[in-house]
């Protein structure tokens, strides 16, 4: 008997999906319907995600593969979506590069107790081999991918070069970043030596969970809009294309989202990746104008909507449909991740209203 | 001996301060250099502020008209700037409209311990007679007209009916605000209700100001940039439009400042203030492009920039005078607050570079 280690990688992106609609809809092909998926679909807001998270602490969730292929699955299973996301976190870049990482319950999420500070702790980060330091996340692909049989695609994800060294400068969540902003504005050399790191060490691991399995991408620049827009092309935006430049993705879509910077959307489209995610501050029909003819749109509903009557919200949903207007090359989201208090009959409705409304919208 | 609170007014806006490059910049007039002050300047970064709040805490002193006064002047004393601003706190409006507030020391922030959450409780709410409930405010601005002795114009301010109604409805301060937008979803109606009252509340509140002796005003909409962009124009221009339309100000320019709003500038500059205040991440000269024929423009560097060494400070306060180029209808400022932890040289450096690189912007 072969253990699941030693198996070949399942990957085989060329196999097709049965449902492969946010496939086609990445790649601006006919679709039936708009399909549609939540940014972080495995989380809190579901019951049964918390059922798992009694078992075990999120870093361990994250380092389990079983477990985190179990919750990967639970929104495809409970709330019909068309995509899987792996259930990860972004920080676990830095903790492979030699970053202390600390998820502490209810303490305001993860930190790191010694962030960056000096040239010296830069120059010490390594460019980790994803295949020896964050093997559990494409154990977790391929786990994931065989329990999904595929029923749906599975995307794999990181975080920009930016919106890490942000956390690993910050050493935690903030609302400024000012210690961050400052490295950029007071040492460009040292942060530009940390980016390129990053975008080499961001590469690796989007090319490795591919490699597992990944059937596309999203890279998540949450931090690039505290930045003003000559700062986020030569801070942010630069270190995503050396991202992109970098990657092996055998056709695999690889999505965009910078949160808060509809300022340079045609910068962003020009990136080179095929899919830009909006924020919920992005008129979709504007963007859909500037850079709709060359790139798919995901996006983009403000998930606060979903806190409020089943009616409002699928007026919410077909107003984003209008406003996208028919043809091809929408995936349906949030503008953001869901909300933990989310309630899980109001995410089905959002699911529900996106699948019933949207095929007049095509064909 | 006629006491201080029954002098007449030392209003007299139309006595022009002896530096009114402020105002000509606000009314797009010719200036010899363009004029410089800071959006919270009277604040915790400056050790003479400091210094006044260990003898009195933070409503207190907003409160005592004669401390208030003093720290309203301190930044044009210390620094050199062009324009004072009334210190106050936007949330002393719904505190005269009948909430509780409460500013604890290193709390993070002023909260209300009792949020607004019913419909009732909308409805209980009282449109204040600004000269019963907010005497100090008034007091205050007579006493810094007074020590000022038309130095230089002084700026009274509010808070827009949104940016307050998401304080009042959330609480305290908040990442998302998810309870206050929620409202504005799930009960638009009773959102609306709130948000009159507020306008009218604001704007009674403003004329008062300027009868005090304001010499112009700014309105706050720090959290208008939460919003997607049809809920921004419902919930939140359309209240500051109602505002506008209800100000008496005898000439004097009205700043509007919508952070995070980048993506309805042209709305913003037609609802009728005469200047527009940019956060850093909008474009000064696209910005000037587009709506700089008609109003003036107010910023823009990032706060975080005054962390960096003077030789960057200056280089960034060079790049906006070059991107809004040659001419009039310019008031420096920074792109939001002035940060807590800015070194006060910082600031001086700032300053100094606005006075000294700016002349050959104009004439």
């Amino acid at each position: 008997m072969i253990s699941t280690t030693q198996r070949k990688p399942v990957s085989t992106n060329s196999t097709r999906p049965s449902n492969d609609l946010f496939l086609r809809a990445c790649r601006r092909e006919d679709v039936e319907r708009t399909p549609v998926w939540f940014m972080r679909q495995a989380g809190r807001y579901l019951p049964e995600y918390r059922r798992v998270r009694e078992k075990a602490d999120f870093l361990t969730l994250c380092k389990t593969p079983d477990l985190a292929a179990e919750v990967t699955i639970q929104p495809v299973d409970i709330l019909g979506v068309d995509a899987a996301i792996i259930f990860s976190d972004i920080l676990v870049v830095p903790e492979a590069m030699g970053m202390e990482l600390i998820v502490e319950e209810g303490r305001g999420g993860p930190r790191f107790p010694i962030p960056l500070r000096s040239r010296d702790e830069i120059n010490k980060l390594g460019v980790p081999d994803p295949h020896a330091k964050l093997p559990f996340v494409m154990e977790a692909i391929k786990t994931a991918r065989r329990s999904l049989n595929n029923r749906v695609p599975l995307i794999g994800f990181a975080g920009s070069p930016w919106t890490l060294a942000a956390y690993m400068v910050e050493g935690k969540g903030s609302k400024e970043f000012r210690l961050a902003k400052e490295l950029l504005f007071s040492a460009p050399k040292d942060a530009y030596t940390l980016l390129d790191k990053l975008a080499r060490a961001v590469a690796a691991y989007l090319n490795a969970q591919i490699e597992a399995g990944a059937q596309a991408l999203q890279i998540f620049d949450t931090w690039g809009g505290l930045l003003g827009q000559e700062e986020f092309e030569e801070f942010s935006l630069r270190y995503i294309k050396q991202v992109l430049s970098l990657l092996k993705t055998d056709g695999a879509p690889v999505i965009l989202f910078c949160k808060d910077c509809g300022h340079s959307l045609e910068k962003i489209a020009d990136a080179g990746a095929g899919v830009v995610s909006l924020d919920w501050k992005t008129d979709i029909r504007k963007a859909r104008d500037m850079i709709g003819s060359y790139v798919a749109l995901q996006g983009n509903l403000d998930p606060v909507m979903l806190f409020a009557p089943p009616e409002r919200i699928e007026r919410g949903v077909r107003s984003i449909l209008d406003k996208f207007g028919k043809g091809n090359g929408h995936v349906f989201n949030l503008g953001h991740g869901i909300l933990p208090e989310t309630p899980v009959e109001h995410a089905q409705v959002f699911v529900n209203a996106v699948k019933s409304f949207s095929p007049q919208y095509h064909g």
